[in-house]
């Protein structure tokens, strides 16, 4: 039964992110039982204040507040849940930190290598856990992969393919938003969805150690001023394990919604995931029958009581949505705090954060120098 | 902002439906906004004391109970759910109607169509809003699929194809569980999944004026006794508007999960929808293009925010599962009641229940009689 | 090398059949190598006495006749083949078989089982090698199928559902044609599109036994006269060996081409197949490996050199197209005329095409009156 | 009727492409009907005496050789047609040429831009014409892309990501070959399979002005000696018209046979293609019509009447095969030598084939420098 501690939430942003990671924090308390920790909501910030008491009102949080130094200030909070802009992931999330609070963050976790560093090292530095919530690592098909790769089911790995791509402003006459403001967002596709394609790279395949790339702005004017940040991106990437590959990201691509793709090749076998239908994985196993004539690409969709995750959910085919990516990602990170337990492999720590901000700077690096650029990381000392 | 009226809920089952139905109403309070009503869990029923004791605890019902009449004399509740077995479908559900309750009840409504017609025509007389749990006429893409039929989109009907296929008994060696039992659940596959099947084409393409069906019962004699449903049927289906097409069901399909999938063709396109893909329909239009040489099934990925039901949730590409089918059914229930509006024609009530378990009657009297049957419906009168 | 023995042919037929059996003599003549035979295209035959010229010099056959009666007079053609138009079927078949050459004809073979069995008992009598040209036996995907079937790879079967779509005829402004009338076509969708996927059925998974349908005309009217055949056809069947399924062909579907599809269930597996993709079978194993969990149909591409059919062809991957099903299936009854053997069971036997057409006329016969109607067989004593 | 001119063929190669441009010559003289030119065989050459009689006997060639000179001697040969290994084309085509005929010549045009710009400039001057077999402009679905394209109908082009993925040298044991060593074939992956994804990138977006690229050689060693060519290369690739995108091929991707596929986005829609899905292409269009939720990706089967290239085949629906990209190639060819109009832009001319192996060149300079290079075009002058 449910003994589970209580742990109190304090949620930064109240919009997409904060709606999807409040809902989380709901449902952990309920669906994945028993809990490791229930998550009591404690307070939820943002800059409207009308909007901001609607949200404590909507999702349940005690209290509403328009500065997050109230919510670092507030001993009831013990996790601090950064969902607000780039801009506004370093300050809070290092200062939650050293007040002693569990953070999570979203992605990307800084605006450039450098402050990313900079987050990592302070917050790793206080002790605390840290999550940077690349939420599609939690995907049940992308921990099949990873599974399956570590297992060694795909053998040696030859390439990674990856993809995100988007069309919200392939039309010239979508506004000038936040996202496409180098000073908030940092950079434009790539740090929004390369990054999630680059951290699944590094999850699944391993790391990254040269780059080539050029990013394209293809409408550089739009109403509310210049876009000063890229509009696509395309690279080249290499591996430290000889596996070669490409990651690319676009709002430009009609008719793309939310499509996260990739392909990863290997000695034995081969596998392709799709996240327009993220209750599937396609793998080809080159099997160990010869003779076999039923060799394929297999359409495994992942709701097995066996598979990862299943466990919380629903029988086989009864197919899971986006939002529950983020039930299993903060399920595991309160599972770890109540163990005590480190947050990687499975959970993208500060340091995956900076790691992929690296690779994201060193692609612009390259889009500029026309070079392939080497990736070095830094250690926190 | 919320001010929505309170209304209590009463659940009988905890299990699989009690599981789906009590997510449902917990997510209705706060992603639906502002709710029509705000579910307030009063009490949940099964028959395992400390099974449901713990079911209270976990969806957070104020509390626990192992006699389903304890729900219907509580004064608190003002919505009955019934999510048990079908043969406990008929008693409580009428009771908790005579009591002035609102009831649902899950599919099929009755083991027989008497038994149906009984529950129906005395629900009815009380006066209750009452849903039958036909929760697929709320996957976003079969909505769409509607109000393009509605719109005359697809032009004059000519052909329903439908199938709900999985996998779960093919095994022989599973045991013989209250599903495969006529007392307890009325048919097999056909009242289990078929129900579904008929209930969409009823809602999509029209009244069915005849069946001509087969029934098998591939392993008849199991661990725990003898089989006495259906494992598959087969039947052939004529609409009052003259279409004309097929109804499957099978447990019997290895490698089909959850695959209910229907396709409608008419005068000016057809369309396809497969569950376990559920964000997504296929789409075929002739065309007001003469010429145009780029016709074929769209791939319609229903998530846009012009899409049914998607004002809930996320961005475009964003999907969702199948337990939001629950959301949006019950969502629908408490708007209704919330207006007093009725139920028909999005929500399925229980005539349709009724007229469901009709054709069902129908087609195993085919199978038995070797006659194509036609299909009548009784009123209330 | 190649000194296969010549075969004289004549041909009935320039147009649709006419040219994909012509092309099919010439290819294997240098595709499959070496030839069994080597077709000598001596005549062909046609109404139209400047168009068949011009199919004479077309297709290379030496001579051009309006008569069928002088093909089956020549003594150079020993190879007879139907092509033409069904009430064209029987008696030029007869003839040639009865002036000793081996024939193929068309599907349906007959207009009705009686004049089915009539060309069977007599040609069977005659003692020359006969084909009904049911190409789609020969499609590698539905080979292999067959193949797997035998060897058991999907255990006992329980399901075969399978249907013939098109779209040529849903525009009501479409002409009456032959093939809408049932003097010189027999029926409509069903004899044309509906025999394929009977035989299918046959060939794959048993004998049919009983069969429930109905037919509709959706367009009685048209330009050109009174339409007296159905334009679709829906029937549930029953197996021999205990499975059941559907079988459907249809006329009136936008957007489905030339969509056969079938879909078999066994006990071991299940297998899918979709003539617009020709090239794949989707195969489910449920798999000798307990835990596995990369289970799911496999997209299994045809196209390996140890897949059926594949030795005349070209590296992995590179598809055939539907012209070359003729291509396999006549050098099959060139290689059983050379060789003295049997044309059963891979090839269509004039014995299957009566059958096909008994299980036709039963459908029939149901639609009519409403009942379950057994299919029995009669021999050619 | 057919008045057509004879032209005399002499074909070098009689394996895997003298297979596919035999079968072509003869199919064009029936199947494009009425033909341009009829093709007269005239001599087949290669180098093992035997086996080259043999394929004199198959195709039908009159007469068989071993020395590539004694087809360019032949008066009788008009079309000399190189299927030979890429270190056999310069020599001959050239000389070919030079005496007159027109020349075919397998892609890679040379192994190097430098050799491909003397066969290409040495060519020219003789004022024949001449075609770079890139078959897979040829393929309906990539014909249909292009016009679409030309159309304007996807609008401005954002993006090209191309690759070609194969499988057969995965396995380590597999033996070196020709295609295996530099001197016989000039590059691995780059120049047999990236070369054709190059030249539809060419073909259907614009000429490319930079690349940045990594190859790598995974199995360095193998039976018969040491790999010194690529097995994958991955480029970043800058178009003219500021579109931007991705080139990959491998021959080390399990499961993927012949696995060219193509996207392209632009500001009106998009189209994907997948060589192993030849007659279907994907098509996003944005649409004029806002407010149509049944947007998506139409999966377009290009056998309709009014696609290309479809009057000389079947009704809607009925595919064909790889093979028939041939057959439209050559009979573009022939078409273009009857009416002595260009090659271009429909065909690859040698200056196509001279263009893609600069980009080649480019990709392997930039793996070795670490640059980005910019890709020049040298003119015949």
């Amino acid at each position: 039964m449910n003994d589970a501690p209580e742990i109190g939430v304090g949620m930064l942003g109240y919009a997409f992110m904060g709606k999807a990671h409040s809902n989380a924090y709901r449902k952990i308390a309920y669906l994945t039982w028993p809990p490791p920790m229930v998550p009591r909501l404690v307070a939820i910030c943002g800059r409207d204040e009308r909007a901001v008491a609607e949200a404590a009102r909507r999702y349940g949080y005690e209290r509403a507040a328009t500065d997050w130094r109230s919510l670092v200030a507030d001993d009831r909070v013990q996790l601090f849940d950064n969902g607000g802009p780039n801009d506004l992931h370093a300050e809070p999330t290092i200062a939650a930190a050293e007040a002693g609070k569990h953070v999570v963050c979203e992605k990307p976790l800084g605006r450039t290598a450098g402050e990313s560093h900079e987050i990592w090292r302070r917050v790793e530095r206080s002790g605390v856990h840290h999550l940077c919530a690349f939420n599609y690592r939690f995907v049940p098909a992308v921990r099949l992969a990873r599974e399956m790769l570590e297992a060694g089911e795909l053998g040696e790995i030859y390439h990674f393919r990856g993809r995100y791509l988007q069309e919200w402003i392939a039309d010239p006459a979508f506004p000038k938003v936040w996202r496409l403001d180098r000073a908030a967002a940092g950079s434009g596709a790539l740090g929004d969805l390369g990054s999630h394609v680059i951290d699944l790279a590094r999850y699944l395949v391993g790391e990254v150690t040269s780059v080539a790339g050029v990013t394209r702005t293809f409408v550089e004017d739009r109403e509310g001023g210049h876009v000063d940040v890229d509009d696509a991106v395309e690279a080249v990437v290499e591996f430290e394990n000889r596996a070669v590959g490409t990651i690319e990201a676009s709002r430009f691509c009609p008719g793309r919604k939310n499509a996260m793709a990739f392909e990863i090749n290997g000695s034995k076998g081969s596998i392709e995931f799709e996240l327009e239908r993220l209750n599937e994985l396609q793998v080809n196993l080159t099997g160990s029958t010869p003779g076999d004539r039923a060799q394929g690409f297999r359409t495994v969709l992942v709701t097995e009581a066996n598979h990862p995750f299943m466990e919380h959910w629903w029988p086989p085919g009864h197919i899971i949505g986006w939002e529950h990516t983020f039930v299993h990602e903060l399920h595991h990170l309160l599972s770890c705090i109540a163990a005590g337990s480190p947050v990687a492999p499975h959970g993208a720590t500060f340091e995956d954060g900076y790691r992929t901000t690296e690779i994201c700077d060193a692609i612009l690096r390259s889009a500029e120098s026309g070079r392939r650029e080497a990736v070095t990381y830094r250690s926190t000392a």
